[in-house]
């Protein structure tokens, strides 16, 4: 690859460093014959302007950034291949940030973005409460669009799924195949996503004259390693005959659970899960899902932030909602 | 957050901008007093430099990045978590990049990196063919440490895991448990990490005086979505009783090839493959996998990464193995 700089580049072309430099800026001042001399030597030459020095100049560092709280989740990592194939076809590079879930962490990575690191920013909130402040200053200076986990209360662009018809949709499914104490595992009950889901599962078991029993909702705990002890006690004492997981993670303890209690999958209990796990239809018994379109999710939430980059995207504060996908597997089979 | 630059910390110092900016790049002419007033105002009030005009004076940007073939990947989804323990302990920032084996993505990334984006690079080569001459530049301007996918060909501090040994074990496991035909489904061939893995295979047939059958060796077509029907007619043609996947992208299609053959594993067929799937003991049926130390993995390249930063390290051409371990589950279980 080599040393090559603007002095080499003019070197290569008999022509002054001013005037390279120049033509590689599009001044008005040089001829358009040149320019053209110029940029297809650079490209010969594979000529790299600095990144630092070129993005203090035009503010432009044709790259973005994807804040995620998991990139070890299928729903989020199939995001981002969408997100990917669009930055791709636009020549920009694509920077992923995990938060952990932490809103420490997602701060900290937006404090570092704003300061011209990239040209916008696509962010899935971390489940942490959120800093409702910081967005709103974000927002003033960087392009930002909001997928999957959003909030309310935080204005701006934002692509979401029909969270609310998904989880009545679910629970309506347990109820048709024989359910009578469905129990809900909650998560994400800061952000708008976790309380549509919620809405969902209440507003079902409600219009199924099912009772409301505050003790069949089990809120996910702060640590991770607590999540399987806190699912098996829950099956132990609520005596659930139907299970929804409002993200992946709670739905693997509850295999390990039902295992060890001695509970059959899907005789004793049904189970559904959000969201995209890869192996659904190999687990044992195989697992039904709500898919949400996760690929489609990236492409639109990188579609639109492009359209800002272009000025081509007026609507400041916009919600466009897509729809999820209920997979019916053995988990919720009826008939015993 | 607002707009805390210079200008703003020099007002509430009730300094001059220069006095700051000059305090703020350690300058001499500035007393210790002085400077440490500023810095304390600038914690204060969260003051970032721009990190692009920081980055032009210092040389640092406090970043390394992560480039991986897929982040869809047990494997290296834990071994970035790993790198990112490592680095957030000293406050550096981690950029995920990812190649989708693709050697021309991956050159495109580390020509961007080399311009001073990053102060260091982690990666784990693409499988597509390596471009060596690229890895001696980058290797000459910015530290790189290698993980798991490396080339013999490349020179350079590398961290695997000890590849020959474990698919040597895997086949011995398959032996002993009866296995007469063992079939191999490789992949990574243009890389090191993936000739070990063969040699490990082909010497433990040897050592159990079974006849060398090339067709029993499945490679890896180019487009993924050819995978399950290369696996499929791999299984009904070589009627393998025993398989061994070099990557855990292939096994879960021998589990779809098996039902729509029907063929029963373990009793018809034994399975063992790399190597984190994470819900490997919930699968049907649960399937005996190479676990390698994919979290220590990440922290052992990201320890080594800091002290090539810290003057603390002084090998440019080292290997580190670590040991993976084989899991047996119901997969390859015996007695039929």
């Amino acid at each position: 690859m080599g040393e090559v700089n603007i002095k080499k580049l003019a070197y290569e072309l008999n022509l002054s460093a001013a005037t390279v430099s120049r033509a590689l800026r599009d001044s008005h001042e040089i001829s358009a014959e040149t320019k053209m001399r110029v940029l297809e030597m650079a490209k010969r030459l594979n000529y790299e302007p600095n990144p630092f020095a070129s993005s203090l100049r035009h503010q432009k560092s044709k790259t973005i950034a994807v804040i995620v709280p998991e990139i070890a989740n299928n729903f989020f990592s199939l995001a981002i291949n969408g997100i990917e194939e669009v930055a791709r076809e636009r020549d920009y590079h694509v920077l992923i940030y995990q938060t952990h879930e932490s809103s420490k962490i997602e701060t900290s990575f937006l404090m570092r973005l704003l300061s011209g690191r990239v040209d916008g920013i696509l962010i899935s909130l971390a489940s942490e409460a959120v800093d409702k402040e910081n967005f709103k200053e974000v927002s003033k200076k960087l392009p930002i669009v909001f997928f999957d986990r959003v909030h309310d209360d935080i204005e701006g662009v934002k692509i979401t799924t029909d969270d609310y018809d998904s989880t009545y949709n679910a629970v309506q499914h347990l109820v048709e195949n024989g359910c009578k104490r469905i129990g809900y595992l909650r998560a994400l009950d800061t952000l708008s996503t976790g309380k549509k889901r919620m809405q969902g599962y209440l507003d079902a078991l409600k219009d199924n004259n099912f009772p409301e029993e505050p003790a069949l909702v089990m809120i996910e705990g702060e640590k991770k390693d607590q999540r399987y002890s806190l699912i098996k006690s829950f099956i132990e004492e609520q005596k659930p005959d139907g299970i929804l997981s409002s993200i992946e993670e709670l739905a693997m303890p509850c295999y390990y659970a039902c295992k060890e209690v001695g509970l059959n999958i899907p005789k004793d209990l049904k189970l559904i899960s959000f969201s995209n796990l890869t192996h659904a239809e190999l687990l044992n018994p195989s697992l039904t899902t709500i898919n949400q379109p996760a690929f489609e999710i990236g492409v639109e939430a990188a579609g639109i932030l492009f359209k800002i980059f272009n000025k081509r995207w007026y609507e400041f504060n916009e919600t466009i909602v897509l729809k999820s996908n209920l997979i019916k597997r053995e988990s919720t089979r009826g008939n015993f």
